[in-house]
């Protein structure tokens, strides 16, 4: 037995409306005609000979383009599935070729150096056309990360209907690009640990959608899984267990994986805060670690802070931060500040702390990435160029703006995947999560990530991204407690707000299914009912 | 970032009165002492001579105890694993043999056969005895079911440590059965469909906490997917497709693995209300199917309600029931009443139907189970032997006991386990669940089975069960939103209500981990590091 609110009335015309394509994200610019479309037995995917010197990583992907439009194998998301368009294709033209080609005087680099470009110099726009007529369909782009985009496209394009692979909307010409340079989804492999394999297939689903950030929350207070050149004895004695490190080989293994899907990462390191993981190591650099009780030190146990005021201690976390910069070719790095001091003396002494650092990091060539608290707590005196990450509450955004510095969305009350789920902490029979309730993809996709905020101040916001914190996540709800949810601040950063949520649906059902055609464990959105009558489960108030 | 609400305070002392067996539920009579004990490579589950006739499904119930004493290789959750035993290890006694007889007297019959007896009849208690000394333990019972529980127990005992299987609190004293005859867990297959080794996979983690009764909600407005007898035409037009069918043979197959792991299969079909999915066949027999707006029929979309005056309507839906019952061979059955009309001449056309179909089963030989709304809104007069559901509120039960009913906890405030995850109607940006929030597993277990009832009416309580309702759940979500959590409402109801959370959480842990080991995706409780360490990420108010 379920109940739903009552007394609301459905808008079964929005079944109408709704465009019946998978694509996700939306293209900014599309249009699409009404003709049946056939891949031919022998469809091929070709790089046109002015792109004689491909890139490897753009060949694989390419490869893989190919892979998916024989394995995907999705039938269209209606009464009758692949049975209904059958009438359709008895005269359906047939596609043979897709040619990927660079615009004229675009200088070929890989798609992972794309990538790894600073946020706002990467160019990820493509057009994409796809005649009705059978002739062949061309996709290009100014560099091989837009390829890359329009090649992820071109794969969400095609059902499956017994062995006929087809549009039904062909012509299609696409021409398409973010309209904010940051998309990206956070992950802890501090609290629980996931395998390299997991971390992976996360990434898969990120550029099936056109996430370009993998932020990683590698270590935390409660373990420190990062084998750390120089500084190897910080996961050896910080681990869970000597299986549960991610290995300098493992990392090079993960960014390269994440480069070659057009997609860079962001390290975070857990400092000053959250470092108890730090004191099995180095107990000279701990303040409080595992002191009890624990909530009277830390938002979680264990507690543990670096001793700021101390040069060794600020000379050992330059170090340990530039040491780490070295692993990560991306242009930015994360550092954590979660203390729960404040005062004069305090700000002082973290202020130079921080500055220390982010000098150190600077000299590197990176650009510090903080979480907010350190310009709207802490008050720390931080380079211009800093980027602050705003968690707390969405309420957050303009006064961060304010500061002056570039942000990027990340706002708990709209992107924390975790929250919802219930209280962890123990002993807690009546505790919910601090940040209930569970933020729908319908919620998540309703954020407006200019609000109240100047025009000016708008110019600072370079996107966002879902965050999973992971008390209550493992291996085991990796999958179903990110997808599909995390593609919708993915769709609302690269096509932009005002989308109709009830329009977007049957694509993000269609999403959905394609996901696990290809092996990610999405949840389900709605019964299968209604995920085959677009808009007819829908409400309107 | 994440945040717990401050100002409380940790008590590490549980960790050393928390109990270190990973036995779930915990047995009703239980000692244990402080020695190691290993298991021999040779170990022997041996049947006494006296079971000569030992049915097959208690002989295949020993043969998969022995596999999981090999396979589960879970260590203990400690910091260090398994590591921190070796010591004690090297002068373990080794334990090579467990004896399994029935007391003497005992009739033998097959664990199903006692399984599906009705509900206060079964047998499920057992005695079990593993001395420190290397002796051989024992393990004895009543019955075959009982032998079962036994089997499950004793299964729980063990730790691997390299390629050592021990015990560290032989001797181990147990005197065992549950405190409710009723420990259920309902799956809803209906809104999305699960296949069959899904099912078979939610039955094994049925079994291995204790659970006996599987409430299958195979049928609802959204798809038919039951093939039944004589009513093939219903799956044939209502399932959501061909491959989505549960054939009188999958429906067998089911029944006999449960049955073999001590599970009786309750099965419901809906009547008169959520049956849409019967119009595709029978139009004849439904009103306003697939009406919209369906908000103004139905709690959820598809309306559609049989025609309850109708006399062909009324003998159709008998026929069908006792067609269900026969494929079932459960004592009980279910039949739904989720209606939204009222009124006098409503309630005489609902107990004129209600009778028909359930004078049919009561023929039939089956025990006719509703849910409470027959009972409290819809004054229908049932036979006294008409057991009840409470699942609307917990704030009902008082109700349903003054009506001299016996009733099976199943409340939506405490054991619905798709609570919280937000809403799943379209176009409804702030949609939260009907029954927010979450369930956590404190939560359910913090449930008093008997609150408000005299002694009388608490003699009417059965037991109880977690609920799953799938608008948000597929097979690629089952574990997940099921396990470790219905694990909960499983201790509840066997152990009895009354132990610490605290105490309890680190045995939850364990179990959690066990059936990672067997292949359930059980969700982390908590972060690793509070695993490692029972108490110390405790709260106390």
């Amino acid at each position: 037995m379920a109940k739903t609110s009552a007394l609301l009335l459905v808008s079964a015309m929005l079944a109408v409306l709704a465009p019946v394509n998978g694509l996700w994200p939306q293209p900014r610019n599309l249009t699409t005609g009404s003709s049946a479309l056939k891949l031919s037995g022998g469809f091929e995917i070709s790089i046109a000979s002015s792109l004689y010197n491909a890139p490897q990583d753009l060949q694989q992907a390419i490869s893989r383009s190919h892979g998916f439009l024989q394995t995907d194998k999705l039938e269209r998301l209606v009464v009758g599935r692949g049975d209904v368009d059958k009438p359709a294709l008895t005269k359906a033209k047939t596609l043979s070729q897709l040619t990927v080609s660079l615009d004229k005087g675009a200088t070929v680099q890989s798609i992972t150096a794309e990538a790894q470009k600073p946020i706002e110099e990467r160019d990820e726009g493509y057009v994409l056309d796809v005649p009705a007529d059978g002739s062949g369909a061309t996709l290009t782009a100014n560099s091989t990360l837009g390829l890359f985009r329009g090649l992820t496209t071109f794969g969400q394009l095609w059902y499956q209907s017994d062995s006929t692979t087809y549009t039904i909307e062909a012509p299609i010409h696409i021409v398409d690009s973010p309209a904010y340079p940051y998309r990206g989804y956070m992950l802890d492999t501090a609290r629980n640990y996931f395998p390299v394999t997991d971390i992976k297939r996360a990434i898969d689903g990120m550029s099936w959608v056109k996430i370009n950030q993998f932020h990683w929350h590698v270590v935390d207070s409660q373990s420190f899984p990062l084998e750390v050149p120089g500084f190897e004895e910080l996961a050896q004695k910080g681990a869970y267990a000597s299986s549960m490190v991610y290995t300098a080989q493992d990392v090079q293994d993960i960014v390269e994986y994440a480069g070659a899907r057009g997609i860079d990462v962001l390290v975070e390191i857990d400092t000053p805060g959250h470092t108890s993981a730090i004191s099995k190591s180095h107990p000279e650099h701990i303040a409080c670690a595992e002191s009890t009780p624990w909530a009277s030190f830390a938002n979680e146990p264990p507690a543990g802070q670096l001793r700021l005021a101390s040069n060794a201690t600020a000379e050992f976390t330059a170090n340990l931060l530039v040491a780490v910069s070295k692993l990560f070719p991306s242009s930015m790095i994360k550092t954590q500040a979660s203390l729960n001091a404040t005062g004069l003396n305090f700000t002082q002494a973290l202020t130079a702390f921080t500055q220390q650092s982010h000098n150190a990091l600077i000299k590197a060539g990176k650009t510090p990435v903080v979480w907010e608290e350190m310009i709207l707590s802490f008050n720390v005196t931080l380079a211009p160029e800093v980027i602050a990450l705003v968690w707390i509450s969405s309420d957050d955004v303009k006064g961060v703006a304010e500061s002056g510095h570039k942000l990027i969305h990340a706002a708990s009350d709209y992107f924390y995947l975790d929250c919802g789920g219930g209280g962890w902490v123990g002993a807690n029979p009546d505790g919910n999560s601090w940040c209930d309730p569970f933020k729908t993809w319908q919620y998540s996709y309703s954020f407006d990530p200019v609000a109240n905020l100047t025009a000016d101040e708008a110019k600072l916001v370079l996107g966002g991204q879902h965050l999973l914190w992971t008390e209550q996540t493992g291996p085991s709800n990796l999958d179903p407690i990110t997808w599909p949810r995390a593609a919708s601040s993915a769709e609302l950063f690269w096509t932009g707000p005002g989308l109709n949520i009830s329009t977007v649906l049957p694509r993000l059902h269609d999403l959905s299914f394609r996901f696990q055609q290809r092996g990610i464990q999405t949840i389900p959105l709605q019964p299968l009912w209604c995920a085959l009558r677009p808009g007819v489960c829908d409400l309107t108030a």
